[in-house]
């Protein structure tokens, strides 16, 4: 026998019956939320060209990704021509297509490709990603994004749905307590030039700061200065991504802020005003906290910036933003857009750590159990089947006690058994036995229905 | 600006709202046809081991195969070896993943994995495959096949219900005329052998053989022979494939058969018989054939084979049969097992070209077009979600019949507008518009539910 080892590659997972119903269920949950705000699906592939992918994640962005060997020919030229001229292949002649890394480049392309699609394009896209990070607790190589964007508008309406929708998603999914993290990217540059720190700097200094909570703030002066950033430039920025009190709440936060920054800045603040009484009117309102130590990774982003974050769970589970210019790389137009994406493994992990999965029912109602031909048997079953019975026929003719043991077996766990020996064959009926409670009935064939079985399950006497 | 191409690359499809809505109905009928038949859902990864993957699918299957470029230090380790031994690198060097190529190998490899699956693993599995294949009419690069399986036993109740599932789907989608095309490996084999042929051409043979009705009995037989097989020995083998005659029914098919081949074919001719007359008693009975040239081209098949036909389509939409062998190539036991494949594309592209899709219903209940505050409007969004209308906000303060023109237009499509002004605010009500009958009616905000709105739609009086 051959050592081929059958476990997954690292940082991928098998989805066996009971984990897929739960992940099932909540994307369930996310795709009504988002649904019931308008947005529509949207579907790209997996595969994309290099070109569309690279240069849109930053440098970590273009090694995490997964490049596809050329095949055939398109292999051997490279390889022969490097030989040829005495040097090794370069991976960029190696590959020229790659997997999806994220759900917003390729919907830029889409916006950018397709004329037919709405002014205001809200779609809604829950697709799995792929990065060759190192795997970690909720974290995977293959793993789903949740996406709703709008497209087209400049209107903070956009903002306000989005941040609505994903709070609809995550009240729904049982979640109480989480905060979207507020700040606006156009404010955080105000700061890094009111800091007097040089333009330069400023993608490195909002990476320091987005630390703050992990290393704090002698970690970050610290980083600050060892990246560039004279150390009292770095405390001015600190002082001011700091200059919320205990109990100060965001009216306050902003207006502090806007004391603090130039015209642009009191603008981007302006922004956040109008977005967060906006949401007073939506399910967002009560979860919203200006934050604006809050920098993200992404380049892409112009505007607002979202991050959800729950108790008890050290990374965000969601995040996103707006991003007018993103598009415009892929077209011949600049179109704005907003967007927020939940991650669906992290939602799962805190759910399952809460226990929150144990309710959920099993997917089989019925196990046909069986002392007599088997044709007949299959007869019945696709009676019970076309009234909307999820039936399986035991497939073997063992003992009657097996069959039976095996329907309430651990991963097969049948709602009901239904046994059909000699006499019940003959009278055209079933003995059904709801397996939790004990409960049986003789029915009539025709009789079982899924209605007539929640009967039975709940214990009520026929009618 | 950049010239970025925005199509998806070749063989790669991008899914627009209304296309993916009409994926989503068919794969839901598929589905519940499959849940009706007891199966539970699985899912395997999209990235799987080369050792996992090569070897499985013949000669062709290596070459049709996605793989995974090394990164970082697993790519320039190769590069710098075959550089300094003065050879080219070779692809078996540069990657050592590829992208899931079927459904079957997988759930082989988690079969094998997780002993904690029940004794009769009774799974479907509905996901996305990748082939570099030359792309064409329902043929891509990225594709869905939709898979039942029954692991564990080796009890003809398998194949039929199997055959059932499948039969169940295609019904619940609307074909009426499809054909279940049925054959056995074992029999093949006996007839190669009745027939005199050397046991190391028979893949040769049954390759030629399965193009019976592309090429016809002479291009058969010039290519039995251009292959090693003499014309005589070829000629024995076609007359036993075309045994049958017009309207001869399978059972006199299947004795004719029988009379020819030796007992180890005889023995595959009794199970043929046995399946067919399980299959009586399920949806599967009205559409099987017996079709003794059918071969099907992948190497693991030890048992009955099936294909599906229907009219006016030029290739299978699926097919299956018994593979005991294949789960033994990965674990210390051989576990008998069979399948059947639906393949979504094909099954889509059908049903499109018969206009079949015409009736889905849009996913957007309401736009609601308003002339007010925006956050007021929020709060109605707000209300109607939560009584499970599915609604979008105009997002910009345009003039009003600019908002109504849009909540009908192409790509939109809300069946209704819910037009807010002044008036409607202070009453706390809404005019909603039927956007196909015009029909309107003014409701109080707390009354707009998903049966109200029926009503409205339907023209009936308010109660």
């Amino acid at each position: 026998m051959s050592k081929i080892s059958t476990k997954p590659p690292s940082g991928m997972r098998d989805f066996l019956p009971a984990d897929l119903l739960r992940r099932r269920a909540v994307i369930g949950v996310v795709e009504r939320a988002y649904e019931a705000h308008g947005f529509v699906p949207l579907e790209t592939p997996t595969i994309e060209n290099l070109s569309t992918l690279t240069g849109k994640y930053g440098e970590e962005g273009d090694q995490l990704m997964y490049r596809l060997l050329h095949r055939r020919d398109a292999l051997r030229r490279p390889l022969e021509r490097a030989f040829e001229e005495g040097r090794m292949a370069s991976e960029v002649e190696l590959a020229d297509q790659g997997l999806r890394y994220d759900l917003t480049v390729p919907l830029a392309r889409v916006v950018a490709q397709y004329r037919t699609l709405p002014r205001f394009f809200k779609r809604y896209q829950i697709q799995p990603v792929w990065r060759a990070d190192r795997p970690g607790r909720g974290r995977f190589r293959e793993f789903y994004q949740c996406d709703v964007d709008v497209i087209g508008t400049e209107s903070r309406l956009a903002e306000a749905e989005v941040c609505s929708a994903v709070a609809t998603a995550l009240v729904a999914l049982g979640f109480a307590e989480f905060t979207i993290h507020l700040n606006h990217r156009e404010l955080l540059r105000a700061m890094v030039r009111a800091a007097g720190i040089d333009e330069a700097l400023e993608g490195t200094a909002l990476v320091a700061v987005d630390k703050l909570d992990k290393i704090g703030e002698e970690g970050v002066l610290d980083e600050l200065e060892s990246r560039g950033v004279d150390r009292e430039a770095g405390a001015r920025l600190l002082a001011m991504i700091t200059v919320g009190e205990a109990d100060m709440d965001d009216a306050a936060v902003l207006e502090r802020l806007a004391g603090q920054v130039d015209a642009r800045g009191k603008a981007a603040v302006a922004e956040l005003e109008e977005l967060i009484g906006l949401c007073a009117h939506n399910p967002a309102g009560a979860h919203l906290k200006v934050s604006p130590e809050l920098a993200r990774g992404l380049g892409y982003y112009t505007g607002p910036i979202f991050e959800i974050r729950v108790p008890d769970f050290p990374s965000s589970v969601g995040g996103g933003g707006r991003y007018d210019n993103l598009i415009g790389m892929f077209g011949k137009r600049e179109i704005p857009a907003v967007g927020f994406s939940l991650g669906l493994e992290r939602l799962i992990v805190v759910k399952g750590e809460r226990g929150d999965f144990d309710a959920l029912d099993g997917a089989l109602d019925m196990m046909l159990c069986w002392q007599v031909e088997a044709g007949p048997v299959l007869a019945v079953a696709t009676t019970l089947r076309a009234a909307g019975v999820r039936v399986e026929v035991f497939p073997e003719p063992l003992k009657l006690g097996k069959q039976l043991h095996y329907a309430d077996a651990e991963g097969v766990k049948a709602r009901f058994a239904g046994i059909i020996g000699e006499r019940e064959l003959a009278a055209g009926q079933i003995s059904v036995k709801h397996l939790e409670s004990g409960r049986q009935a003789t029915l009539d064939v025709g009789e079982v229905t899924p209605a007539r079985l929640a009967q039975l399950a709940a214990g009520d006497p026929p009618k």
